[in-house]
């Protein structure tokens, strides 16, 4: 899948930019996949439909896998603003042609400079997980530990991934990007209710980074390895087969930060410029 | 329907006690009915065939409607005690062989003398609501109000029908049912991710009685009503046909609570003796 290069806005259109929550469960993920259910072709059709126009295309500021969850996936998308002008209530309306497993949250006229992907300067992902037995109420939203977890060596082992470093070793291969991220939070805690939370947050997230982070802590927090070894893993740069991502249901993309509005184009410049030094195109 | 009478442990049999859990999205609710996917033909037909018996008749602490979830629904049946001589970790090997939607959380060998239904002191619900808009992740979890709703003002009608009063007005007329009843706590709070929760306490409920309590407590919430009309309402004793009961799916089956072992026998006695008074069978 090739990487969407930043697109401004073009004469005639206007940006909307537009918070969207969907269950991951029944969706092959963000991406268009030909014959596939998929969140992005899901909202293209919507929107294309209630405004009478051509296919649009809706940049979202993290794809996520197949089973993914989102309570704020950010987009933006350029409609004619002639069509925009005889709308209102968009938000309503979009949500009508909807199904029930995916809804826009807001939605609002933006600057032609702001880009979902390239304005954001952070993403927060949550990581949920239930202990032994069975959870009926909770199966398609978080994922089960078969074997006791010590959390607090866990929030240790994740400690030591904060900062700038490679993360070649949790992520999946991509061909030319990068996997260079700077690791802004990683933290876990017990819920009121006996759930295991991870709360993890980065400037950007490579190919199945989260699950991978997840992934690997969880050898640490099931006793398999010493809180040190996640050091040597992370500067081993290879990702071990041993080593699985974590069951994507457990994974909700949960919000992204964006600079002020006067600093999207300048935010969007600097992460091209950083981008084209790592190699991605 | 006809309601089960007591029935104490047969000679050669073994009681036990479980707790379930249960998505109620996509059952007919708990008790049998021809062609239709309940929670008790379920679990019934996993119990008989783990334990190569006949079929096996699960009672529980409160039958719920169709799409009401539980946390907490407690159960006992009488198996062989042959049979559970031969048998280890029967939670395990019950929860294979039923479906990723329902699920025992425990199981013991109680006393002949515990009733599900009958020794409870006091049933556990909990209500959730979200406003406006569309949430995809709970969609099934919680209902969805279009109003604001005014939670001082409905907590205030709600605290007005604490006590031990005649619930018709809120109940589903059952013929020779008794709608009197204790509630012990009807309290309203935002939870801190913004939702709207009740949590309701009662000795026992008839019949559609906290879904009627909460559609009737919503109409003050709406602003429909002020918070006197929910006495006259209660003191009126029947069901208006303009309040509708509250969404089934935003409703959750959260515990029961019992007395110490030596007060099951005691405390059945209490129950049917009370529902003999009513004229219930």
């Amino acid at each position: 899948m090739s990487e969407p290069l930043f697109a401004p806005v073009q004469e005639g259109l206007t940006r909307l930019r537009g918070t969207l929550a969907y269950d991951g469960k029944d969706f092959y993920g963000w991406g268009i996949q030909p014959d596939k259910r998929t969140v992005q072709a899901t909202v293209e059709h919507a929107v294309a439909t209630v405004l009478r126009i051509d296919p649009v295309t809706v940049q979202c500021a993290g794809r996520t896998d197949a089973g993914v969850h989102a309570r704020g996936q950010v987009v933006h998308f350029d409609i004619p603003t002639s069509t925009l002008m005889e709308m209102n209530d968009l938000v309503y309306k979009f949500n009508s042609l909807l199904p029930e497993d995916v809804a826009f949250l807001d939605l609002q006229i933006t600057t032609p400079d702001f880009d979902a992907r390239f304005s954001a300067l952070a993403r927060n992902y949550s990581y949920l997980i239930y202990l032994y037995g069975r959870n009926p109420l909770l199966r398609n939203h978080a994922h089960r530990s078969w074997l006791p977890l010590n959390v607090a060596a866990m929030q240790e082992a994740s400690q030591r991934l904060l900062g700038l470093h490679d993360f070649a070793a949790f992520c999946r291969k991509r061909e030319g990007a990068t996997t260079i991220r700077t690791l802004l939070r990683f933290d876990w805690a017990e819920t009121p209710d006996g759930l295991i939370r991870a709360d993890v947050k980065a400037d950007a997230f490579c190919y199945s980074m989260v699950r991978g982070l997840v992934g690997a802590v969880l050898e640490v927090g099931e006793g398999k390895r010493p809180v040190e070894w996640i050091t040597e893993y992370l500067e081993g740069r290879a990702r071990q087969p041993e080593i699985y991502a974590a069951p994507a249901l457990g994974l909700t993309f949960e919000s992204v930060e964006y600079p002020s509005a006067d600093q999207f184009a300048t935010r969007v410049q600097e992460t091209l410029r950083v981008r084209d030094l790592d190699g991605t195109p």
